[in-house]
């Protein structure tokens, strides 16, 4: 191999040649070139500032943005040739400015470190990541609160430990998942506040000595404010990365959640659902297998995403201050993050919009069992304390299965055998729809509370909308 | 074993025993007694609920509140006894309720369950812990940020890759960790918003049946808001956990970083800081040796940390929805989490208020290599493009390491021969202190910039001191 | 607090006090406590070693020994009282030592770091536990043996994707996990291996200067090997700890798998298994819940063992060299992932020894659908390729669904409409028994092939046990 | 999109298209590709044992194995053209192969499921992976066994806690990441053994019903065994995947400690090496600069592959039996590990062996102070319990640092203050060598002891090269 020094940024001064293996483990183009748009921003915006403090003439700064759109519209048209040392996204565009351009592009990186580019480039690509898993999710979000509000008449089995517990809405199941993503999203807002902090003007480590308007940078780049410290600013990643990570990480483990209830109920044990063709798959070997594998996958990914997670927090741990090479491997990681949240949020708006609902599997799953606490709580308006209640309500439980039939079935005599305070009114317990009625207060399940809860998602995604 | 069943609180129905083993392996009593107070408080606003639904008459409420009084004086006193059967805090308080008050101790526990009841008790706990921990936080950050304002002067070597970079001042290190631990309290203080809505209510899975008022429930505990939807307020545990556990992770990954550094500059190598005795030991072999115990134990418990993080993550993983006993390893990864943080801040804050620096050492380990980019700038000044600037500073470098002398002490003609530009105003570079202060940009290691630093980080501490 | 230097082993040499919640942070009694028999077991050869080195006499040999029998028998009685100073198990057994013969014990240190005591003493302790975990795996897969035999008639579904995949025996799945589960043993027989190797006489880092017998102490201690290399004996924890971590990880991720199937048998919707009341408990508010917790709490401790390996892993990540105290956070995570582990295993065993299993439910699950493949076999007997034969068993179950019957009862015309080849023989598909009895290759579900897995197992149990 | 169903494996039933973002979700070709040739080894076994049962003929098997040859040229050349519907390797290679043989293509997947059939590829893709780290990994200690034999005489300082502890030889610290290496190497060997196992035949999870001869398959594959039971055989990843993972993990996590004493090693503040050029890079900003990249992405790596081990398990976590989708995660961790630690180990080796170290500044590292334990020997040689001696060797510290002289300067009266027994043969003790040379018991760090570990190394080098 010749001398491919001279191709590198950091010429002049080294001697001997690098182990192509080496060359290979440490180049970054291979995934970073998905920053070239970001690249191109942020250098653009930086020329600007060269000019204003007299380091580029106004010609120079022309050049070099025509320079940058060019070689912009290379990279969208797929054009853009990588050439042997262009070890990352900020070395090819600029080697390629050096072409189209000459001279003057050797002034773009006055006062500028990679430290400081690579950390803009970040934000301002993760900015537009986030923007697009917000509106992901919101899609999600509003998908999930308009299918429970035409769905709330339909009762199933809310479980709790995979048990039948107590009757519930299939929309307040269904809000559940809407409302801890509505959390999700409010924590990527706020990240994304975290994000849009201004890094470029720091340098590699010490700031700028030059007359750079970071003001400047600022408002042609969109942030919201300047970041406080150079040191902090090139060799921190929690703002961009290591929060982002957690998020993608948290958010996936709630779907992986969902879809694991969302498979059990599709299983012909359960029923309650029926997949759409579009999101199943069969098998190689068994003709009759319909298998839910978008939600098999839905359900993986969060440990994938979380395994990023892990790991960049194990590289993060104990890492001396300001910019290591270490930190590299945040790229991909947060590349393949936001890939994966990104597919599973729309998968999974696909799954939710087109799954089939068999309401009467789901109301024939209801059994007069899970009114034991409705049996006690009849008890308890007769003013027995509930402990002794629902050890009355557990007797009559048992009572039923001893004698082999439900509970709904005891006798009179059976029932006063247990409480003599048990009358003929109790008959009115075994009604599924007047036992979910009750749950009127806020957060139930009765029809007119998760009618609220409705309204409430509804506002919310108003407020959250662009 | 007699039948100790009766004293469980779903009683009445189960007829054999459990396995010793099982019973210890479902116990929780052993750590969760830690939220006894938060138990406590959590009833005795559930009971005036109750009364004002008429489930409980106003005599009932009072016996019921002066029950709780007792119960709270003996676990403050250490007198409360633990009895076997109570497998949890819940079960033990509502049992010695029952022995102090009698019957009326069975009405307290009506329409709520188990599950709501944990999930409050652990909302108010780490409401608490999380007050503590952002104290601990700023007294932290405010004890860097007047040490940074008093030796604000000294100049040390800034350091990327490990290797020395460029002159910083040591306060703008210093201050690198402040502004990375004030995101660290933002981040707290976000948490403490999610944490702060009132689960109370939901019972099991559906909500409560009875008129039980949850904003009376929510003024009593001073929560902020109400939950939305019950499978949500008792099923998941985002709010209160995994993002705490992450938030620690993360806190403690910086400090690992910082301990890191501050390990590197108590080496014989750099001898930059001195740590106090009160956090340094011995060996028991080696008499000469004096450890820095207090940063290796920093840095070690971030991983400690962030492994509780990650196996909480991991039981979530695929649960289905709504309360699964998987979920009682909450408590003691919260706690543990919490415990360390506590300790690792205060511990902190001690050996960086103990510190002693060695300023002449500092300013001694700064090299005239470091001003190598300054003088790639000198060139810059003259109108050399940076890219050719940053070359023949390198050229520079190799021509004073080829003849064994700093960089400073190379003569005119050996900087002629580099480029015809070097003047001998070029010894005008070779000053540390005017370096330094040529980063007066926001962010930068002036002394100007490191000062408004302070400032902002000073108003910051105010808006965010209770 | 008044000067407890004096009574730390480093003594001499510092001035100031430490910190009290420094001190608290530092110290490892509470939790290394629990290796007082290692420890004493040590220094008991340890102090042979002395005398054969002349560095005791054989009278304080004598004096030590029965110091160190004495102290075992406090701590064996638990009256063995810790004092303030005593911040580690080795400083504790040392102090009680000087307490009960004076001056000899000052000589047992000789020679000898707390980097090398402690390893030991953990190889020592993990060494038994390795012992008993073995023990209680072995116990676990013979129940589950054991039961494959007995119950090796009964057929039940499998699954893949969690959706009926083909009719295989109960036993059949039984063996699957005892299979894995065997292949844990023989990891953790490789761990023991490893464990086996002797480090005392490591020094802190470069050694022993005295003549002491290593090989002595290895006979002494029961250990396989003496160590190669000081450094690496008293600064790695890969044999002892990342990997017995992990090692716990990977079982119980097992069990977590093997606990989800049981809880979804024993659901109300699958009813194939039925839990003894042992391993069950009950709701506080539904009288007629009986939850699974046991296998819940079996699937949740997957996630807090790997966070301890995790956790661990990551504190690992970056340590330099040799002895740091990051290493203090090892024994925590060792005795915690014994400890959850020995409980899982024991009450796997309790739930596999006394679950009831509803038989005529399990076969009843079975559906002729189950049997597509074998549709699509009965034609490649009959020289159709597989690829067109599953295709033509796919349409029939098609046909089947549309026509709203069973697969088995398409008519032969509708067969007949779908391939010409089938005919009447075609009856003798639609049965579970045969369909099963055709895997009889190995590893298959026939009966000859699971009695052989049965032989297989029990086989090797008699290799494996002590 | 027009119905591509007609391409997939399970063709036949499905009447819907699928989402195209589902497609590609659901789709493994783009990574799974690289297993083309152990799935087409793997299917050429296959169809001689289909032939041997019958199920092909001879002429039918020929076409299949010489159409399979074929593919296998397709794809060395890479001239293998994926199609749409390709949505993995084994799709994608049985389609091609009927488009080059027609009908008999239709065959070769008779009684074989994707179950084993992925699986069986996965085990032939990592025995040879692992063959080739064993390689890589023998390489890298046979290189630094050669050095350390090479360089014996060169003594430096043993640090522990970041602090200088005693004098060792630079080649002990070598080789004491030879040996923890070696252990990983045996390690490796463990995983070859249990990859080892057959698992073709096993089907979708009850087994093969044909006549399929699983003893000519393990011999045709080079198998040591045959699988015991299908459903392990096919639904269970830890011999596989968790197991090489955390292997890969564990090895890197060594990789970074050494990594991390070198970057110490190699600042300017230790000065004890010097990395090849090959294996620095500079600055963009900074000429001066000399970045140890390759060390500093070692470290990083130990992160990466950790996360995947993590990720994966967390996956692994509660999955029901036997074959669900969520298992598709495994190939991209398997490869993402095996490059990962393959490019580590041969930059590692290369590191290793182009290392320049500087001996004397190695050896003016050394201080009287790192004597002090061999000042406490001393007088423990002359009677004095170790405890004491520790002690009055603490005090000569102190009273060296009080006079500000190191502590060899100490006249005789100095430390006759201390101790009475300090003579004038003390002066003995001020010589680092033969310091190292009282450390001759086995593992010390005397050149008798490095020697022997050397002799020990290369022979058991010799038992593990191929």
């Amino acid at each position: 191999m010749a001398n491919t020094e001279g191709s590198k940024l950091w010429g002049g001064r080294f001697v001997g040649d690098t182990d192509p293996i080496m060359e290979k483990f440490n180049e970054s183009i291979t995934y970073d070139q998905r920053m070239w748009d970001a690249d191109i921003r942020g250098s653009k915006a930086y020329v600007k500032a060269l000019e204003k403090a007299n380091l580029v003439s106004t010609e120079e700064m022309e050049q070099i943005l025509q320079g940058m759109d060019q070689i912009s519209e290379e990279w969208s048209k797929g054009a853009f040739l990588i050439k042997p040392g262009d070890e990352d996204i900020h070395t090819a565009n600029e080697r390629r400015l050096k072409e189209l351009i000459g001279a003057p592009a050797g002034k773009l990186h006055t006062g500028r470190s990679r430290n400081d580019q690579v950390v803009t480039d970040m934000k301002l690509w993760l900015r537009d990541a986030i923007a697009m898993l917000t509106d992901n999710s919101l899609q999600l979000i509003s998908t999930m609160v308009e299918r429970a509000a035409i769905e709330i008449d339909v009762l199933f089995p809310g479980y709790t430990h995979m048990q039948k517990a107590q009757p519930v809405r299939w929309s307040h199941w269904i809000l559940s998942y809407a409302v801890v993503l509505s959390r999700d999203v409010e924590r990527l807002l706020e990240i994304k506040k975290r994000t849009n902090i201004l890094p470029l003007g720091s340098g590699a480590i010490a700031g700028t000595p030059f007359d750079i308007d970071r003001e400047l940078l600022r408002t042609e780049l969109g942030f919201d404010s300047v970041s406080l410290n150079s040191m902090d600013a090139t060799g921190q990643r929690d703002f961009v990365e290591a929060e982002f990570l957690f998020w993608a990480s948290l958010c996936l483990t709630h779907l992986s959640k969902m879809a694991e209830d969302l498979m059990l109920y599709s299983t012909k044990e359960y029923s309650f659902v029926t997949l759409a063709d579009a999101y199943s798959t069969g098998s190689s070997l068994m003709p009759q297998k319909k298998n839910a594998d978008s939600l098999e996958l839905i359900r993986s990914k969060a440990g994938r995403v979380f395994g990023r997670c892990a790991g960049f927090m194990m590289t993060l741990k104990g890492l001396p201050s300001a910019y290591n090479k270490d930190l590299q491997e945040d790229k991909e990681a947060m590349f393949d993050c936001y890939d994966t949240v990104h597919a599973v949020l729309q998968v999974t708006t696909g799954v939710m919009s087109t799954l089939k609902i068999n309401q009467s599997v789901m109301e024939a799953a209801l059994n007069p069992d899970m009114l034991a606490t409705d049996l006690a709580y009849y008890l308890v308006r007769k003013g027995v304390p509930f402990r002794e209640a629902h050890g009355l309500s557990g007797k009559a439980v048992f009572a039923a299965e001893s004698k082999n039939v439900s509970l709904n079935q005891l006798t009179e005599a059976d029932l006063a055998a247990i409480s003599p305070l048990f009358g003929s009114d109790v008959s009115s317990v075994w009604d599924y729809r007047s036992s979910v009625e009750q749950y009127s207060a806020s957060g139930g399940t009765s029809k007119s509370s998760v009618s609220a809860q409705v309204e409430h998602l509804r506002n919310w995604l108003k407020t959250r909308s662009p």
